[in-house]
């Protein structure tokens, strides 16, 4: 299945990419898309329904975060070789983990907003794993059973921030609009072998990643098993696995996303997203400083 | 106004502590102490109440963080120049910013679980901000505007984790257990100058801390300020703020928590903790590895 949600920012109800292609509202079927509804039985739920009983929404609806009120939003770093070369940094002995802040979080065809005083907001396409059972200390044999399903991310990154302002990562990545999630959720029997997903990502139409997630370091299951040792995982928790080569910091020269620009993403399988870079100003013309 | 959620962990309830010293129920009058409860007019409908009218909890109920659902768990590092020292790191020209997993949020008195695997879990006595009001590119002059309380936060830390495995600390900062929260959410209004609390962490009786807010490098308002550039904060949101020096990490030879440890904590105002350190196998006997 594919899972999405449906209308405003903050206002989003529940629907599914039916096989027609249409949308089709659930929001009189189930209460929304989020942690208790992504158990097993829940989603057995919705797939035991009829899409094409359900209400069709309109083509050209905004689309939110397929899953409402993400708990953790924890991201991998410098999980394909050649993207840590361009970035000067070592491959990694184990999975680098870091977190963005959920209210980073919006639709996958939102503005992305340069952050106030940024030079440096850079690209990065990624596979998000969407959790649907509390994983601790869960094996890499059974970490796919805590997996409801998968959703495409824009990991979007201010490299200053990240990297040159002291401190964690964590600076760089929660800034608002950083996080699209979307179209949709894809549910884990509709993907099949998620390691052999082809990635890319346009800006301005042209191709600046290409990649695959059958050349990421630690694969899915490695990744949810791994962070499991050390914080538990909870359903409605979504994981951003790392980004292929291809990112403005590792051009020469750097390149940076500006206000007008258009950046266009996909994974095979789920979907693909549009947004436009958006100044701050243009979006909070009078914020304090 | 002292707020507290009481009973047993994922079942708290509202309630408050009444100037008698008796835990007062609140939750026939408001539904939880959440993002909309932490407003100026949310608190304001509180204390509004009388609370020798409110009915009496049984003074040896479990508390719960005194906060619903906290959207983020944002932390400070390095703050006191005497702890960069012990840590053998430089004093911070700019707020380091960390992550910790929602997920390891527990009340002030529940057991400080060490993770499977764990050598090196530490202590760390903070004073935690808890927003209560949109704070985005806030100045420093009206950041407090947006703080509706503040609370007492072991940031309790396992330095292998942390240090020497890769990445950014968040790693080692967000297993189970490991932010205890409360007793209270002490509002500002009751607290006056959040700039001169004294601060103090025992291990099984033998004094490892002992501080004041008067030495941070950075204020909770320069925090709430420097935080807000980076990341929206939002109500219900969380801010840990750094600790003085006396961590187990910087003794002369290095000193880390065991199980059957006790650790009791506290800040001038906002109360005190006691937790009892458990193995995880005595909680999780057969968990997989």
């Amino acid at each position: 299945m594919k899972l999405l949600r449906h209308g405003p920012l903050g206002g989003e109800k529940p629907g599914l990419l039916a096989a027609d292609g249409t949308i089709r509202d659930l929001s009189q079927a189930i209460g929304d898309i989020d942690a208790a509804r992504l158990s097993a039985e829940g989603l057995a739920e919705i797939a035991a329904l009829d899409p094409m009983s359900l209400p069709v929404v309109d083509a050209g609806v905004r689309l939110g975060c397929p899953v409402a009120s993400v708990g953790k939003f924890i991201a991998i770093g410098l999980n394909f070789s050649d993207h840590a070369a361009e970035s000067g940094l070592p491959v990694p002995k184990e999975p680098v983990v870091f977190m963005k802040a959920t209210s980073c979080i919006v639709g996958p065809n939102d503005d992305v907003m340069l952050p106030k005083n940024s030079v440096k907001t850079d690209w990065e396409v990624e596979l998000g794993i969407v959790i649907g059972a509390t994983a601790r200390h869960v094996s890499e044999e059974k970490a796919l059973d805590c997996v409801a399903g998968y959703a495409l991310i824009h990991d979007v990154s201010e490299r200053e921030f990240q990297i040159e302002r002291g401190g964690t990562w964590d600076k760089g990545k929660g800034c608002d609009t950083f996080g699209p999630i979307g179209p949709w959720l894809v549910t884990k029997d509709e993907v099949g072998d998620v390691q052999s997903l082809g990635m890319w990502l346009d800006v301005n139409g042209t191709r600046k990643q290409t990649g695959t997630t059958a050349t990421m370091i630690f694969s899915a299951a490695h990744i949810v098993s791994y962070v499991s040792r050390f914080m538990t995982l909870e359903p409605g928790d979504v994981i951003t696995t790392g980004t292929p080569p291809g990112v403005g910091m590792g051009m020469k020269p750097p390149e940076f996303l500006k206000a007008g620009d258009v950046v266009t993403l996909g994974i095979d399988k789920l979907g693909s997203q549009r947004q436009s870079v958006v100044a701050f100003e243009s979006v909070y013309p009078s914020a304090a400083q």
